[in-house]
């Protein structure tokens, strides 16, 4: 395990394995060629080319979710999608748009859509150095269960903004009083493609740093986290570079907080892949 | 003017311009096409192809510099290179690796040569909010002269270290005393690819943020700097927005430094823009 192999862990995406998926002339995610040959049994929903799909459905937001809704239904069935989450996102040209259709989350992945989430470092400068907020996540998430977590982080689903999710997650997920929460800086953000079982994921994490006092103890109150442990920043630093403990994409965060507090230095050999390798181009 | 005028401004660098520098089978540089005919005329170091230049000069690293300089010394006095800077930079396949030859740094651009420098952030939280120390380039200096900058930079020179660059800069442009200057943290690196108008700079800036003292006023020392001025940080970022004051580079320096501060925040329209700009990938 490196800082550099977590990097690539998040950064699988091969373009070569995809083709893009179209509303008109915008590209709007990106579709793996055995999935795409999948939606050649919807021709009323999507047209299937050679080199790209196309989403040919009529209508306006309304009409786009029912139909792409209808053919998420029969994947869900075939397995090709894992389940229903229940939870929708945004498909949108870019960042701040108004949404074109929304979907649900668990088919995200196969569609290649963009999606947004806001990791929030939970910090605390104690006198014997800077120390960080770690959650382990239950062991009956869907994804990456009993893995190590950032103190707050959650999806951004459609209809919620970044702040707003931000403040309903560190309230769930670390009974985290809304005016605290509210004083979370932005600190940047980061982007990966990484493929996955059912697809891929092409995903922007909006990183926040939040200075904790030393009377504040987060506890979860939505069954996500099992427990939360303050740990001296240093060490969290070298178990993601030692281990796989942390979530995939948890890894990248703790890494950019290292590198943005001087945790990981020019010393480090891998250096500059670190820092050129956090933020991938995106193309709209 | 705007955050991406400015990324875009120091990218200008177009593959198709250029051809790649090689020595052995390791890429060290890029050589514009015109530069790249007028080296022709010097077959016993470099063999110009169509689609690269190889440096063939015999020997080990004392003899490629002495090959090199004596081309540079042809190509100065045609004027494809200004001047000779009498500073030396090393040519090395990647940073920390040990260098193949070193090249005056009037002749970097030319040979499109990475080189590496190391920019301070001096900062000052005061009562009133975060201040950012910023010096006034002077107005005999060759590049950009009578702009804005950081309060301490400078290329990192052959034969000498990171660290102690900035404390040898940080004493000359702010008479920051050595034990001050130690404190400095590295945040991370930025990576641009610039055309000139002698070729192009790949440039790795290594940006550290330095918390100082209310009693330390920087002093400029060698005549580099002609005032330093203490203004407040978010005057300085729009500053950055809306003009071009600062120096080309020291605007990415300041947009970096925006982001994780949060000075920009993701209500930015070009938010993702400006994040995913800041780092150009490395080929080696």
């Amino acid at each position: 395990m490196s800082f550099v192999d977590h990097i690539e862990t998040c950064n699988s995406y091969r373009a070569a394995d995809f083709r893009p998926l179209r509303l008109g002339s915008t590209r709007i995610g990106w579709i793996r060629h055995d999935n795409a040959a999948a939606l050649r049994r919807f021709p009323a929903v999507f047209a299937v080319a050679e080199d790209n799909v196309a989403l040919i459905a009529d209508g306006g937001f309304v009409e786009l979710s029912a139909a792409v809704d209808g053919v998420i239904d029969t994947l869900v069935a075939e397995g090709r999608i894992d389940k229903w989450r229940y939870e929708d996102f945004a498909v949108a040209p870019r960042w701040g748009q108004a949404p074109l259709f929304k979907l649900d989350r668990g088919a995200v992945a196969f569609f290649g859509i963009r999606s947004y989430g806001v990791h929030v470092n939970g910090m605390r400068h104690d006198a014997d150095g800077l120390k960080l907020w770690t959650g382990r996540r239950a062991a009956d998430k869907r994804v990456a269960p009993n893995k190590l977590d950032n103190m707050v982080a959650g999806g951004i689903a459609h209809g919620h903004g970044l702040v707003e999710t931000l403040i309903k997650e560190a309230e769930e997920e670390a009974a985290l009083p809304r005016d605290l929460a509210a004083r979370a800086v932005p600190v940047g953000a980061l982007t990966y493609r990484m493929a996955t079982s059912s697809g891929m994921r092409e995903d922007i994490l909006f990183v926040f740093d939040l200075e904790l006092p030393a009377d504040f103890t987060p506890r979860n109150t939505d069954g996500e986290i099992a427990e939360f442990h303050l740990l001296a920043a240093s060490a969290v630093v070298s178990r993601v570079r030692d281990s796989d403990d942390f979530k995939f994409n948890v890894n990248l965060v703790i890494i950019d907080f290292a590198l943005r507090h001087g945790l990981i230095t020019p010393d480090e050999p891998d250096y500059l892949a670190i820092v050129t390798g956090l933020r991938q181009q995106l193309d709209s």
